[in-house]
């Protein structure tokens, strides 16, 4: 990331912090301290003080951040991590609200009120809310994640041959992720015939048929941001009842990919998808119809029934209706989108999308 | 995993729960619920009531978890997660003294609270200590694990040629991962040259030189279990200074091994594999010597200098000193152990450990 847009990030965040009167926020979450800071590792912690930013890591890492984090302060800690983090915010004598994330656990939250000696309390949702809206660095980095997914299927679709287990299959969508120089952003889900109806398969050594289905759902993560993209596909002689749940999957999508855009309420889009699936008489899937994604694969705004509020421009969502039969089947269909003022546009549109390969 | 597994693991925690006085656990962690129910998906929680267990997971997961959890009721729960928790604790009357584990968010510790109406405590480490400590069926699923692992880097080895990126490499070793049926037990790490000085480092489009250098980091996840080993190669002509810090970290590798069997303290081994390295006037690492691993890649014990305690028969754990010159190189050797009463046995022998390659 570019030293404008962490600064810009750390700016935004210093706004929000004083509007609720926060001096000191404690950022504990991995995906919120590669927001803050730019940081890609792991086990370290950013602070927001007065409006500056820390890192606090160890040494494993030391070198990295320096490499990854253009703005703020890097502390290579050689003591506990809560006692490092009280260390630094005590040389701050004016800061007297201090806040850690409510994701944080209840050990290291006792851990710090200890080193710290002072009362603190929880904030949620500060730079959850703040990353939901993708700068133009972030949106120019996802659309290069989705299009190296995308790639990757494309590469995967014509070495597709029955014997093969779904093991194997993830395997080489997952080389080719990685050709690509990418990483992947989840496990990649291969699942044959009914492996298919549940949601979250883990690939088996269950072997194609020469007449079988596939569902592959799998992402690419690229300079630390995610895509996700999930493909159905039939391998050999045509069978009637899936592509016929095939086909209401796929208008259950553009039902709710069709509503997409800014202002829109999230309900709004979850039920244009469900009612298509409720109309055909098959059963409604158990899941949100998307989600959106970025640093992590999930993260708001979260397209569901009991969701509350609107898209919003910048916003980057899946829409991924499915329906699941156990036993027999399961179909999902998955994009991703970037949600714009007027409407929206699709990113993973050079996927493959052919339901039947030979 | 087998009836007769979860069944001990149920009593286990049951009894440790009734020293303590407590009628209810929740368990938040997902590494934790795997160990006490068998399940092998996200976004769920257990529950150990009056040495009874229970699941508590959504429709994406109810398929797979009755294939995977022999003991124990499965709730799928169609209301926020604490609220539905409240509702099967409040079905036990006699239940009085309910802790949720302290690893568990500040958020959610306050939502199970508010759902409950009741006091509630924190427990930790009640299950990690139980689970340090492997029977007989993780220790087979683990070897298999360690083996996959040595089998996979030894079908890669001779596909190995300049030219290839660290991206290339990694994803090669994990497509064999695959084809051997397994999953990654975490993102593979390959470093050419000075990009091994990060002992972290992220896989790049660096291009492998002809006379050149190779740290891999990575393991197999077989059956729920991890494996976790680093090996390091020179590509083409010797390099004589590299030699020599390999020669050194192999025998501090061999010097905390030596060490390990039941009984022996965590900071002995540790500190045989540092002091090989102080006395070789090299730089000494800044991470831990080893670390316990099963369900998690980094679980207890940990071999570092601040560690109270000491080895017991029946755990596994890494040996995996290093040293770190930036912009130079860097060299790191990790096997996985058995420790027993007598000593240890290495799960990882099988796994290349020839240096120079041609």
């Amino acid at each position: 990331m570019n030293t404008g847009s962490i600064k810009g990030r750390v700016r935004a965040i210093g706004r929000e912090l004083k509007k609720s009167g926060i001096n000191c926020l404690i950022i504990t979450k991995p995906a919120n301290v590669s927001y803050a800071t730019g940081f890609l590792g792991d086990d370290s912690w950013a602070m927001i003080i007065n409006g500056r930013s820390f890192l606090v890591t160890d040494s494993r890492y030391t070198e990295q951040a320096m490499k990854e984090c253009p703005v703020g302060t890097i502390i290579e800690r050689h003591e506990p991590m809560p006692d490092a983090a009280a260390r630094i915010i005590k040389k701050y004598k004016s800061v007297e609200h201090i806040s850690v994330e409510s994701s944080t656990s209840v050990a290291e939250f006792g851990q710090i009120k200890k080193a710290l000696k002072t009362k603190i309390q929880t904030a949620s949702g500060v730079i959850e809310n703040i990353r939901s809206i993708k700068d133009e660095s972030e949106i120019a980095v996802i659309k290069k994640a989705a299009s190296i997914a995308a790639k990757a299927l494309a590469q995967t679709v014509p070495l597709i041959k029955p014997g093969m287990t779904e093991s194997e299959l993830a395997g080489m969508l997952d080389f080719q992720i990685r050709k690509l120089g990418s990483m992947n952003s989840f496990e990649t889900i291969a699942a044959f015939g009914f492996n298919a109806s549940r949601p979250h398969h883990q690939p088996t050594s269950r072997k194609l048929g020469k007449n079988d289905t596939i569902l592959i759902d799998f992402g690419a993560k690229y300079k630390g941001y995610c895509s996700d993209i999930t493909r159905c596909f039939i391998i050999g002689k045509p069978n009637g009842f899936y592509q016929k749940v095939y086909e209401v999957v796929e208008k259950a999508q553009e039902a709710a990919v069709k509503k997409v855009k800014a202002g829109i309420t999230l309900q709004e889009v979850d039920n244009a998808a469900r009612e298509v699936i409720r109309q055909s008489d098959l059963p409604v899937y158990g899941h949100g119809t998307g989600h959106g994604f970025g640093i992590e694969i999930h993260e708001s705004p979260f397209l569901k029934p009991e969701a509350k509020g609107v898209l919003k421009a910048g916003q980057v969502v899946t829409i991924e209706p499915g329906i699941y039969m156990p036993g027999r089947l399961g179909v999902r269909i998955e994009d991703d989108l970037l949600v714009t003022k007027t409407g929206c546009e699709i990113l993973t549109k050079n996927c493959p999308h052919c339901p039947s390969l030979p």
